[in-house]
């Protein structure tokens, strides 16, 4: 497994980024490439021709799922998956989701240059959508693959054009024509999904691959608290409904109630609406949005009842009403991959640690239907979704053999 | 001065405010008056129908200030000045302004029908623009009668809709040609002005009267709390800089430092505005602002350091910036008028409280000139610059005794 890591080519890897970063390129390092437009088109053909003068095949489904196939020696085994997405969001980076593909690229093209065969066959997937920053809901082409949802219930979405979802992906697929249409999917033995951390602990921690170990749960709530307007100058404190005093007040006990020693817990007040929003008028009603990240089930379920429970009370004189808009539950990726994974970094003495994922991805939902895992590489400031999103050569190529090295000695 | 109590009319007086609530109703009780408006024009023109069919003469200034004055037996003697305003806020009510007017008016026609003549002239004001609705700041008519500020500082303010201050000052001066330009004003011996609370205070003790002793000071503030945004499911809390976290904390320090067990401050955070504001990005920047009001000038000074100190530390990593917006020093009324104003109530039997006044009047103005004072009559809720407010016709009479009365003897 040392021959594949050792045949990951940093630079041929880094030109790759590259390219692909000139395919909706805005600014000097931006890239817009929304999901199932031109610039989609443009990276999927790239990446085609980029297989096919390897000698893979190249397979799409009915939502575009593409799948680079390196086929091993017993093709009906299940295959081995490595992959992420190419769109990207409207104002994201050369990083997010394409060096997913790019590294599952370059592990099979590591493997020829390393003259390795497999008995599994290997495949490389970018899935359709997984931003969602042009077609709503994200992680879309997982989602219909793992058969969570189908493509009927995704066509009629429309962007904010008006352009129907249908229509694109039907034009995407045609602008393809060299990637065989593939109604079944393949048994799948494991899928990995290398990504960009999106966060900054392995930059604070100078490691450059984190072993995942899940897909923390989130749950988002909504908190309406209302109250009172009346004179800033007349109306004596003790009289007032300010509903401002009081979400202020609900915030610190959030804080209270989710502090947490070990820094585990991501708990974000980042929307807040004040009505009248005047200064000389006591806030007659505030809305709070309340972001609750944590790997555990039991932990989030506990916050919930606490923060559901506030509706039975008044603060401050005011009402509060909570309504709950998402609640997904945490993921806890398969232990062999995890050790799998863990053992080829410690294997190839790349610094590393295990950690949860903050960010959602397509591996969430892949590991609905098979073992599953995701590794991380460090990204500068932990910054993405933002054209100011940066990863080095070095740390790409160290996320690669590490996967390359677990792919391939589960291939064998 | 009971027989002048006595003959104040209730209904007269109740009838004239249901007669000028018709000029610029909205809705049932809703009053819409800006200043120097056709609305206004036509108020101007009915009080002083209602003041040359009693003999009085009718005065008006170069920024459209109207006096009506009742000649005393010695004109030569300072005059005793009562009044208020007649512009209302965009969505008013009945009685914010009116009523000081009406109820001088009232005090002047009791004395007539009383048979009371005095030594020193009486005028009753109608000060333009107090509310500052259409054309701002507003207590600029009384602003310029004190001399602190002039007409040509005025006159080239323009509305939302571009007409310029000086055009409608002069159609508004045309439009009374009974009224008699006057350049100088007369010396003032005291002036007191009547109002509704704008506050619950008197309504809740039960109270028809409150004897003004001040005007609160009032501080504004904008504080500034800059942060750093980042991902809220991957951003650890230890690293974030997280600006509504920490304006929560400031806001919370501000109530604590506030605290009164006697309820006299004022302290409202009015006004919250969050940058991204999105429900899955830490805050990068908060804004709020403070309104602050005390009768103590001490207190408000020892505040405002504590305030501004807090620029020069950071909070939870955030920068903190703070600037003052106003900064009016309070204002504390005549004891003399105070003390007179209390008298005629506690020998009417009328029940009546000492209180400072939340809000800011023409009274603020004139205390710079002469011996100032003002009484206030409840209003329902505490409601006010909205078609909700509303008084009774009890209070708005007990209240027009106490001030015919303290007039009379002072007159005398």
């Amino acid at each position: 497994m040392t021959d594949v890591a050792a045949a990951v080519d940093q630079e041929r890897l880094w030109q790759r980024h590259m390219a692909m970063a000139e395919i909706g390129k805005f600014g000097e390092t931006g890239v817009d490439r929304p999901a199932l437009s031109q610039g989609d088109r443009e990276a999927r053909t790239l990446i085609t021709s980029l297989a096919l003068a390897r000698g893979y095949t190249v397979h799409v489904d009915a939502i575009a799922n593409l799948f680079i196939r390196r086929e091993g020696s017993e093709p009906a085994l299940p295959v081995l998956m490595s992959g992420s997405h190419m769109d990207s969001q409207p104002r994201g980076g050369r990083f997010d989701g394409i060096f997913g593909v790019l590294a599952g690229l370059e592990t099979l093209e590591a493997m020829d240059d390393a003259g390795i065969a497999t008995r599994h066959s290997i495949e490389v997937v970018a899935w359709t959508n997984e931003e969602g920053g042009r077609f709503q809901p994200g992680v879309m082409g997982s989602e219909v693959f793992v058969g969570n949802k189908t493509v009927a219930d995704y066509e009629n979405v429309r962007d904010s054009e008006g352009m129907r979802l249908g229509d694109e992906l039907a034009r995407t697929l045609e602008a393809l024509p060299e990637a065989h249409l593939r109604a079944e999917a393949p048994e799948i033995a494991a899928y990995i999904e290398a990504h960009i951390e999106q966060g900054p602990v392995l930059e604070a921690a100078g490691e450059q691959v984190g072993i995942v170990t899940g897909i923390q749960g989130m749950q988002w709530y909504e908190v309406m608290v209302d109250g009172e307007t009346a004179h800033a100058g007349t109306t004596p404190l003790a009289g007032r409904k300010d509903a401002l005093r009081a979400a202020v007040a609900l915030i610190q006990e959030l804080q209270a109630i989710t502090a947490d020693p070990d820094d585990i817990v991501r708990m974000t007040v980042g929307k807040l609406l004040v009505e009248p929003n005047s200064p000389n008028s006591v806030p007659e009603r505030v809305i709070f949005m309340i972001d609750l990240r944590h790997p555990s089930a039991d932990y989030l379920a506990e916050k919930k009842a606490a923060i559901h429970d506030w509706a039975s009370r008044r603060q401050g004189g005011c009402a509060i009403k909570v309504r709950q808009l998402f609640d997904n539950a945490p993921c806890v990726f398969d232990e062999t991959i995890v050790g799998r994974l863990e053992a080829s970094a410690r294997q190839l003495g790349i610094g590393h640690r295990r950690m949860p994922s903050g960010a959602s991805h397509d591996a969430h939902h892949l590991a609905r239907i098979c073992p599953t895992g995701m590794l991380f590489v460090p990204c500068a400031g932990g910054i993405s979704h933002n054209e100011a999103e940066a990863a080095t050569p070095e740390d790409l190529a160290a996320g690669t053999r590490v996967l390359a090295a677990t792919l391939a000695a589960m291939a064998q």
